[in-house]
């Protein structure tokens, strides 16, 4: 959409006089807003903004950028992070053995849906190998047991800060990742879970929903926290499924749902649009 | 559709030749299949099949059936059920406060959608006596408290008994009942509750929908048992909710939902096209 | 929501600063800016907001604003609205004989979902009379025929200028609109036609879907303009058939997309959502 | 599901005791019913039925069951196909230079999805050839001008017959087929049209919807026909728009749904639960 704009997330107690402080603080420097969104929460009294300014014409870049705007976010009590079209974000898939998710993203950040670098592509398992090697992307099989977990977790963080990733993508990734390893991606990992969460959380969500006989059946993409697939949900969609629906045609319609709601979350996420508060999200769609 | 139709509801064991038999007899009696839906769940064994015959040069009556139909029920373990359309379903509704689940009732009962006496209408509160009676309907206000409750409960079974009742409607009744009565009506008590269950069973749904932010808010119709919000499901909805969306928006959304949930699942009752099997539904739509 | 917020609806070319000029504006007229969105449209080349300001504080009240708001307005080509809290939009409903979506508007009405008065609905059948009375509102039943249809249209703009009327909703109104009747309300009569615009305008909806074989139907509100079914499009909505849906079934079915589909359209003109653009909606929800 | 059931497409004029007839003649010649479905049209007066029946134990294969059939056939003037599962359906996929849709078959195909065999692949460009090739299917670059368009038809035609196809799906071909092509494989060539139809017929449906302001875009798989976009429907499905969504938008939403309602089609078609009548679809699903 406007990939050369700057992006700024901010968010904040609500108070007065906070939308022209920063429409006025972007203006004085020169810049010009493409797109703002805003929503405040009244139950928390908290506010929430996400702005595009054109570059063109804005005296700031991302070194000067800061120092500037220190004072404002100061004495506005800002939680703040600003995006610079220049940086590309570097994001790693980490992958088991179905491919539908992994595929449907290479896919689409092909298509140029997905404005990221890949650099690495993480497996538990080496089946994918060549998917991810005749694209001329890195893949590392790092075959994890009980006993190998956390050894491996320690090899894999280095594989990340090597590639500097700044987001991790767990596309039907079916280990689980230890507390130690989430902390250092705080907001940064996003699984796909096959289930209307928090409906059918933990392992088979599919047979779960078989034997509740639900007649929807759903999925969610969610940032990952230490509590397993509690985290805040990002996007969500369902399907309906019948009596003639057996497990395997659930697993069939699900995979198109997963496919689409990852690729969702990965998208809003790679574009700034997305703000965790209190186990919660605000996504500028 | 074809309301002038026998309904026959059968489900037995899986077994060669069933189709052919039911089919046979229905044709040896003279006796023409308008419509015609099965299902084999192979996981259980077993076979479903919902028949609709024309009266018309059938050659038995609502009483004259059972007597023919039986050595082949026998033999082949059938449950079935027959509906001779001389008979009209008796639906009560129960009701609290809120009002939108009753009047959506109403008005498509009055527009044709629903095939049903309502001999009664019974609430614990006295607000919908006005829009009951101004229909010629009869309105009962019982008002429940703890220790009322068994007590009312067996008035309550009284009343249902001298109107005939065959099907009870829970059209946002926040009462739970308690397990005696239930038993009384077994597969004929049809809640709506406003969460896409099993997430937000019990109290205060939209709440709790809240509090864990999801994107998708549902509804669910189903039999009640003696468990909870347990019962086989019947039909669900879900639609988008987002970051702007109060408690109020998901209240005021949820209720397009209820309505059309939970007029389904009447529907789908009255029409004869559902089969409760190992607490999930079998449903001919 | 915020009822009692001012909103102010902002059209005009892009420019640089306009985000700024219009929260600086609101600010020094001590002003809270309790929600903002805005949206730009490349093609187009124009800019349009959404302001809801908080009335506390705020130095300017309905009779001040314009004065002090026109030279800002005046420089940068604003096309504007503002809408005080204090004034209750005032609808008229147009109905024939099909009730469905009258008493949807009625019951959400009555449960605060539509913020307005209804001085006047208006029909040319006699048949809903009682609906309406009973619930101390004003029927007027106005017979059309070829021949008294313009005599009629002058009757009814006399009706509305005397209950000083700023909606109107057709509510499955079934005559056409003169070219000289929608010219008095331009932007100010929400229709609802049963069919997913383009597709299927004009007379019988449903037997064209059914005739043509789709798989959905559709509903949707739009404004009113000279050429029939043509105008701004608000909302829309579909649902799933099939080839076991006869057309009442259609019709069944695509009244609960109707009911739903006008509410949010009615909903989102109440609520200053709306900007037509280029026979196009902005709509900000 | 049942892949190696017997399945038995019936359509013919409604008439006393035909699923009798059927399920009789099954049963004398020692088959079980697996699965049947039915459908009676009391507008046209036809009836339409889907058998799967268990190869186990039928005294007839797929020689001598014409033969033995063919009274009952005359007798009730029956249309139907029979298709034993010892064949493979031979599918042949179409493609211009967009490859989502072609890609979502092939890897649908490979996860089992789609039961048939793809013994060719042609193109009016060379792009996409490394897709097919690396997986060790026939690509076809052959190139149409104005002057050399049945020049190539009959080329394709030849090769199709060759590759003993009988199924062509259109996955994007941005190429007209001219009439007597495809009444060589009348309702056998399926075709996504990336519009609602029969809304934005034609080319360039997404900007057609742009333009219109619709808040619903669609996707449309049916048989084709020699009328452009006109023939019997198979699946549709839509999705939402707003006013921030510009064309790429649409494009990028629409390809989601392209892809799953072209999916759908060819898999209903491959699993016989397709029957055109009146130019428009029975599909038992």
């Amino acid at each position: 959409m406007t990939p050369s704009a700057i992006r700024l997330l901010i968010s904040c107690p609500d108070q007065r006089g906070i939308v022209a402080a920063v429409a006025g603080f972007i203006h004085d420097h020169g810049g010009n807003i493409l797109d703002a969104d805003q929503h405040t929460d009244p139950a928390q009294g908290q506010f929430f903004m996400r702005v595009l300014v054109d570059p063109e014409g804005f005296d700031l870049d991302a070194e000067s950028f800061a120092p500037a705007w220190s004072p404002l976010a100061r004495e506005s009590s800002l939680r703040w992070m600003a995006h610079w079209p220049t940086r590309r974000r570097r994001m790693a898939i980490f992958v088991s053995r179905e491919s539908h998710c992994l595929r449907d993203l290479l896919w689409r950040w092909e298509a140029g849906e997905l404005d990221a670098e890949i650099p690495i592509v993480i497996s538990n398992h080496g089946d994918l190998r060549r998917v991810i090697e005749t694209r001329g992307l890195q893949f590392e099989h790092l075959p994890v047991t009980a006993d190998s977990k956390l050894e491996q977790e320690a090899r894999v963080l280095e594989l990340l800060a090597e590639a500097d990733v700044d987001l991790v993508v767990l596309a039907r990734y079916m280990q689980i990742l230890s507390p130690g390893f989430i902390e250092q991606y705080a907001n940064a990992i996003i699984n796909i879970h096959h289930s209307f969460l928090p409906a059918f959380a933990g392992a088979r969500p599919y047979h779960q929903a078989f034997e509740r006989g639900v007649k929807l059946i759903g999925a969610t993409s969610h940032y990952v926290t230490s509590e397993l697939d509690a985290g805040p949900i990002i996007a969500q969609q369902t399907t309906h499924v019948g009596h003639r629906d057996s497990i395997e045609d659930l697993k069939r319609k699900g995979r198109d749902l997963e496919r689409v709601v990852l690729a969702e979350a990965v998208r809003h996420h790679l574009e700034d649009r997305i703000i965790v508060t209190a186990n919660r999200t605000v996504v500028f769609d």
